[in-house]
């Protein structure tokens, strides 16, 4: 009956706290069908929650105890109550985008017990142009971020006629993804709650050795991380974001059409994620600025990257993204966008040839500081130092391409929710679905104050960059 | 700038834990005055969260440190946010009283974190019938859930004319009743916000002694919990209530007129009291009947009583109320509901005898059972205990009688939500307002399933109680 947690599972689950839960979340939206009525957002919760037969990922849940031998492991519950996990929740008036971001900043702020299996998924309708949004919530002990975001597109269809999809949490899944192999499903319906829960975790699956590191190795981490004299830097400024945090959180969301940001690209000769780092930097520079918190030394975002490019849309498979990070100055001590997009791509180029040429051991150091900043974070006493290693994260992680249905329902847009850790307090990340280039900010409710205005700088910066580039 | 936290205050925050939040809540609908618009919501709950300046109580949050060797205490939150205290929310598709009682059942749920003030307030709209309700959440090592529930009424007003009144939180509320005082406003607008702490407890003033019980005295408490030949028998069977709690909680309520309830009461020489617990009794027979789960022997309750009449209305203030409590068997073997009431006025008159018969020191030690079942549970260890002390807690508080206004929008029903504990998985609350008695019904999600189904029970047995009286 009960199985065992592998160690990056484990660590997520040790390493959480009341402030820091270790869940990762997902702010879907969807069109309504054509013709469907004022009910529809309660058809689609009970489409959701009306599921004959739950698949195995959904109904473990963490149990330690005296047989055990005091160890963690998965047992299922059961008495498994999906009307807990399953919800309907509604936005009150005007029910703009702010109010809903106002919802799912909530609902990700608090904590899942671990008497249940780690998820939670909630309808939300209310919002005034009639689309249904739906908040996905999952242990980051179950799944990776990027999984999480796959959990929902496995189910989704190209296909806009298609009746009768099951939801994610359905066991249906797997025998639905066989059955159409071959057929109209997308790639990305590959069946993910039918894998073996480390491969669901492959982008951890390097920091999952972190987890286990030996006292040798965790030692040659803090090294790197405070060696000055590293191929890669990781000397960072002090900033607001890195402080203690509370467990309240606020979100913020937006997404612009990718076409513009590969126009300033090609113009640069940058590359998209370079342009994604500098509307970053230029929104953390017009957000601090504001605050008359700018310091003069420029940020550090470490940001992620694929060591190859061949599997860099490889996420949710064996072949694992985002095995390596790199320390990207983000120029923010420099006025004109320009200059800062230039310093990006510099630094981005020079931490990948950095990485090209690191040993194993050194990737893995890498890897285990960016991928599990939480697990990572006590071994570095993060909020401890005088300097930071980098002052936020800042991830992009390609998604589908073409336009994606459930049940007829058009998914419209899809925003990541990732996890503020205690001296990294506001956590950038950010997806591409259908066109455009979508970006989830979440931060700890009271160590990043206003955080909506950043969405307006990324605006602002999209613009300029534009602007400087000659794209207009 | 510290101060310290009395006894029951830091008994009540030390004896929590994820599945035992020991906070209470207040369920309050209102009618949208005249004229009001579709954004009425968003008008009470801009006025609720624009606040000048917070009442001191409400700027308290409980902090441990070095410094204060150990000891817990009340520091002010320097970074106060009432935006993280009072929410905006709304209600799904169709909007029944079902989907209220969903939600406020979701929001007792959360923990809150002592990182802030602990109190929390969510106006949410979206009723079909376009009542606005308030759900209230405060800490009992804050207030009492008497005083909990006062703390709304303490602002209210009979005048339905009257606007610019202030909310429980605003410190103008002290300001206002004092110059009102005299007037037109109503006795429960005594200012609670103002008092010392320990006066707003003072329904666990002795309580509060039994957290700092000798071991002397807490052995005395266990002799009289386990003791057969007390006067108060102690003995219950053991029902699924009395199990180990998750911390998710599911909510019902309903009111009924109190002249039903009195018409029955005059018919067969009981109180209304007599009658809330019969329709309890009758409802919690009917329930666990369905579910194949009636013991055999009759249940328990444990009802809380003032220990003179003088004194049951003064909940508020330094009289105090409930200072006793009593065994009430509930006669669930019976299945004639005039058996039922007749058991149960003979066991309460019993009761109450035996109480006033008491030493001080056995009244305390009911006391603490009664008041502070939460306190004093880790001392008997209830949930490990064969047969239980008692099955669930039934309180009834009286409450105004007269119709009450928040600046022109009028209270049109006050339903508590209290504390369910582990071996108590049921909780009984009922207060009366304007003509009417509302039960407010709190169970953990998991240990009472179907717990709407009581309700239906509830109005079945005030049926069945006025035929048996011959009142209809």
């Amino acid at each position: 009956m009960a199985s065992l947690i592998d160690p990056t599972g484990t660590a997520f689950l040790l390493a959480e706290s009341r402030t820091m839960p270790m869940h990762v979340g997902g702010l879907h939206l969807f069109e309504r069908p054509e013709g469907a009525g004022r009910d529809y957002g309660r058809q689609m919760y009970e489409s959701m929650r009306d599921v004959d037969e739950v698949a195995p990922l959904f109904l473990k849940r963490p149990h330690r105890s005296l047989t055990t031998a005091g160890q963690l492991v998965w047992v299922e519950d059961d008495q498994f109550d999906i009307e807990h996990h399953v919800q309907h929740g509604a936005l009150p008036q005007p029910g703009r985008v702010r109010e809903l971001l106002e919802l799912a900043g909530r609902l990700h702020s608090t904590r899942m017990a671990w008497e249940r299996p780690l998820w939670e998924a909630t309808v939300i309708e209310g919002l005034r142009d009639g689309r249904i949004a739906l908040y996905t919530k999952t242990h980051h002990a179950l799944v990776d971020g990027i999984s999480a975001m796959r959990l929902l597109q496995s189910v989704l269809s190209t296909d806009g006629e298609r009746t009768a999809m099951p939801a994610p949490w359905d066991a249906r899944t797997r025998r639905t993804s066989s059955s159409t192999s071959g057929s109209a499903a997308p790639p990305q319906a590959t069946d993910l709650t039918d894998l073996p829960l480390r491969t669901l975790r492959s982008a951890l699956a390097i920091a999952g050795e972190a987890a286990g590191l030996p006292a040798a190795l965790a030692r040659t981490v803090t090294r790197g991380v405070r060696n000055e004299t590293s191929a890669i830097s990781l000397h960072a400024p002090r900033t607001i974001f890195n402080q203690k945090i509370t467990g309240s959180r606020r979100f913020a969301a937006q997404d612009w059409p990718v076409a513009r940001l590969r126009g300033i690209g090609k113009a640069t000769g940058t590359t998209i994620n370079d342009v994604v780092l500098a509307m970053c930097a230029g929104a953390v520079r017009a957000y601090l600025l504001e605050l008359d918190a700018l310091p003069d030394a420029p940020l550090v975002a470490m940001v992620p990257v694929g060591l190859n490019a061949r599997q860099a849309n490889a996420a949710s498979t064996d072949g694992g993204n985002a095995v390596g990070s790199v320390m990207c100055r983000l120029g923010t001590d420099l006025p004109d966008p320009a200059d800062r997009l230039r310093t990006i791509h510099a630094s981005m180029t020079d931490g990948k040839q950095a990485l090209s040429t690191m040993t194993p051991a050194q990737i893995l150091a890498m890897s285990a500081l960016g991928q599990a900043p939480a697990i990572i974070a006590p071994l570095l006493r993060l909020e401890g130092m005088m300097r930071p290693p980098y002052n936020l994260i800042i991830s992009n992680v390609p998604g589908p391409r073409t336009t994606h249905y459930w049940n007829g329902a058009r998914l419209v847009g899809t925003y990541p929710l990732s996890i503020p850790i205690n001296g990294m307090a506001l956590n950038i990340t950010c997806t591409s679905y259908d066109g455009r280039l979508a970006f989830g900010l979440i931060g700890c409710r009271r160590t990043v104050p206003h955080l909506q205005r950043m969405l307006g700088h990324l605006d602002t910066e999209l613009t300029a960059l534009e602007r400087a580039a000659g794209v207009t």
